[in-house]
């Protein structure tokens, strides 16, 4: 009973750390986009947190946690809709549903995961795809495709039934990833931003508020706290301060070197590229971060900080618009961090490596074609960007008639 | 022992969580009202809790926690001045106080309750209201009326003695109804803000950093994770995470709810009235958030949701100027909350509503008329309202001669 | 077990707050100075955590804690390079490592106390100072000095090892004078801000953004309890409460304080006052904050409280150019609460008060000492200040070519 109830407390904690995240989220976009597009930005990631968890108690947990019967393949199976607590012969909560926390903090900390993933792509779809077509995809992607796709592993399904079960420990593929193809698909389905390519040729555009996007990327980094720390699914204390350690270690590794490489190639002491090399660094190693040395978890957050400078430009290039650098944090880094589960650590082999890309490739596979599907189908029926009077003057005005900073005034003291 | 550790530890994040509600209090109310008195808000909102904290020392936690006499009638009772920790016969602190944490946390939990109140009304009077009488009535009312009004319920007073003991979980009442009344009465007696009512018509005030609110929305919902945890005041497995369960749960609900018929009603995506949504789904749950199935807690929040969208309204229309919406979230959704505990869930009854009823009218008499008599015995000696030249030029320059972004440039590059 | 369990819980959540710490510290650092220097200001904060966590991996943890030998002399020791976790015979992590958490936990949590050291100097540097010397100085010192310097104390060196020992629970000076003394140094090497003294008179810079500032105090706040709260290496019931108890007291008394002295001085109600207020009666109670009682904490509070607003004024009148107030902050109230051990609560006495003296005079030879060589070594050769255009101009535009809020627009609706 004591071990159980720290467990609880840990569970919770976590679980109002990963929440936090999506302040964090929230900061990191609107800091690294245009003033006119803020309110926009701010009220898609209200809407996918506030329907994010009403959808997950509707359909999602119980999507993701089905447990498979004989003949799903552990690819698809459905427990009901809404949720039922266990209950025991007295009419109580059944506090043995698992050794580490009740059935409630399952269902909540679950919650907060998935809403993640419809955020990663709301960065990436800044400033110019209408609010309804996001809508209905974050239904649709965070209602379905995720909780499906999380099944595969963390429910049990046939990713975690290979001979050498592929392994996810906190979502770099489950979360990340899945996030990272959906952006993927919808910047290249949107196009660029108006005049970020001109004539060939990049041009920066830059953010309104630096200073939140920092205090995001600090935000995110106390939230996967509980992000990696929950994801022991107990206090276990080896565990979890092991992992808070490699978490930690990753993130400062891969801020420092993306730093550096940045530096080198660009002269120039980019702070935006510190906070996407840290960003990296944790999205590299939510994978694996129970299973490193701290060595290990430095090396991880390295390769994700130097991935982060070449995959920015390599996005560039490629002529894809991602306002905030999502696909090269979540979708790069967390393949990155999901194959680096086969090379470092106490899981790293040959077998496991071919796992961890069975597991990437039908991730890839599905996600590229369920959000294909979802953003295609809404761009030819309802239309997924804005006009370009709404995109130049900002979606804030035409979409919520309001501003950002309404009142906002110089001193003329 | 264990136990008691744990409690103790997690009655201690609780009290963290809401201590950190303050900022989200203070970026509310200066995101939602005009930047010429930012200064003025972020002022009283540390006034609030410094002072708060010190009163609720020194007279705050002896008048809520009295310990009954017989003749009190369970009305009033004062324990003495100060803290008096229980001393074992060793002279160590006697951790028998009770099952689920240690005096010390005792005090600081409650502590950081107190201040709330005051808070509510802060916002209420935004942007009019001279420094100096909202001094003095908070120090009267967080000091006095919060802690007397708090030993009704939680200090055993005449509300839980009656048949059927009224019920507030953990503060629809005893915390929000009661910041929500004096801010009712406050806003009454100072009058609108210069410009709110042109020739018969509403106008509207935007404030001057949506961000700052959003946020302050988000770190007030994670802040709910311990006002509603905490009010459990234990780490009880079952009630904790059940309780965050229903809070979130109405909080998403609120939201969705408020957006919904807003934008029906207004045709409009309207950010402020999801946000209000939020938190009149939180302020809505509070009361009951223990005793909610998950279904109860989204019936409950998304009433609540739906009361905002009209409550703002109502106040409008009654030529009512509530710069924040407290009276809407804290006032409105505090009594529906409160009702609604006799309506859903464990307690539903008849007689459990009766109670509910009979709390709510014993908190709104007592708070009207302390209320009344403090700011009114103000506005007669010292007057309450600011003239209207500093009005107009804005609290921060003409109370604090400071203004809150004095090197804010425009980039010209 | 279930004890290691839980210490190792409470000790996680104390580290993640104190993490957390780092977004406080950039918060206020760049709300109290101009706007043309944010993106230097955030750059360093995020340089310093990232950094300063691989160095305390590195090299600090086992200069901090290095088993002093005999032949020591408790000065200086060093455990070799990298972190060695201690582990079974069955190859597990060895969790009697002590009785309060696991090594890795250990490792963390000092780790995230580590990098605030310099981060007080990067306030008291700001705006003028080259960030390549900053950056080496930071290596420098959070690397070896800060870790040498606590083995004094914390690692079991000559400081515990006095008839009556040295006490600093949480840091007083071990954290806060350590950063102190080197800011100190440091302003006295830089010079002040060009236009910061004019003819003689002392001109004030305002900072361009007092709502971020006061999110910082806070957020500091908030990160305290971690601070403290951790420093008792245990989840002891007693001990944790008490130390949150008497932190928020002495927080609340010293806002309260440096507010009404300043009021009464300046005839002005002083945010800036009042928030540094917060912080030194913080930083006055960090040394003995499990020794006092809550009265002891009030007075402690706010005798740091009013040494705030008479060291804010001495430090002008010395022409010391301390853009952040870090210096009467972290050293005069860092000094005020080491020699306050002697003199309140629980370890009073005339023995004790002459032990906090030597500590308080150890640490101001050996840091001042250290920061002078570095930084003078680092004036002569490479040079600490930027130009005169650069200072002029900023050092956003200079040092990264980018502005804080490059696409900040005012509305003209």
């Amino acid at each position: 009973m004591e071990l159980l109830t720290i467990n609880n407390v840990w569970m919770m904690i976590c679980t109002a750390l990963v929440f936090f995240m999506h302040l964090g989220f929230a900061f990191l976009e609107i800091g690294l986009t245009r003033q006119k597009n803020t309110i926009n930005i701010l009220f898609k990631n209200i809407f996918i947190i506030t329907v994010g968890l009403l959808l997950y108690c509707f359909v999602g947990f119980n999507l993701m946690y089905p447990g498979f019967s004989e003949s799903s393949l552990g690819i698809f199976g459905f427990a009901g809709f809404g949720l039922t607590s266990p209950i025991t012969d007295a009419g109580t909560l059944d506090l043995m549903y698992n050794e580490g926390y009740t059935y409630w903090t399952d269902f909540l900390f679950q919650g907060m995961f998935a809403a993640t993933a419809a955020t990663i792509v709301s960065g990436a779809v800044a400033e110019r795809m209408k609010i309804l077509p996001f809508m209905i995809f974050t239904l649709l992607y965070v209602g379905l495709v995720y909780p499906i796709a999380g099944s595969w592993k963390w429910g049990g399904g046939f990713l975690d039934q290979l001979t050498t079960p592929f392994y996810d420990f906190a979502g770099s593929t489950l979360v990340h990833s899945v996030g990272g193809w959906a952006a993927l698909v919808a910047v290249c389905l949107l196009g660029p931003r108006i005049g970020k390519f001109k004539n060939g040729k990049i041009q920066a555009i830059p953010g309104h508020n630096i200073p939140l996007a920092t205090a995001g990327v600090l935000i995110l980094w106390l939230g996967w706290f509980g992000f990696n720390g929950g994801s022991v699914l107990s206090a276990d204390p080896t565990l979890t301060s092991l992992t808070l350690v490699t978490t930690c270690l990753a993130a400062a590794a891969g801020g420092v070197f993306s730093a550096i490489v940045s530096t080198i190639l660009y002269k120039n002491l980019d702070l935006t590229m510190f906070l996407n090399g840290i960003l990296g660094g944790l999205v590299g190693i939510t994978a694996g971060a129970d299973q490193m040395s701290p060595t290990d978890a430095i090396a991880i957050g390295a390769i994700a900080g130097v991935i982060i400078v070449f995959a920015v430009s390599l996005i560039d290039k490629l002529k894809l618009d991602d306002p905030v650098g999502a696909i090269a944090v979540h979708l790069f880094c967390g393949i990155w961090g999901t194959l680096a589960v086969g090379i470092f650590g106490n899981l790293a082999s040959v077998d496991q490596f071919i796992s961890q890309l069975i597991g990437v490739g039908s991730y890839a596979v599905f996600c590229l074609v369920t959000s294909f599907v979802i953003i295609y189908v809404l761009k030819v029926t309802m239309g997924i960007r804005v006009s370009e009077e709404e995109e130049l003057e900002g979606l804030d005005v035409h979409e919520h008639g309001m501003d950002a900073y309404p009142d906002f005034r110089l001193n003329e003291h």
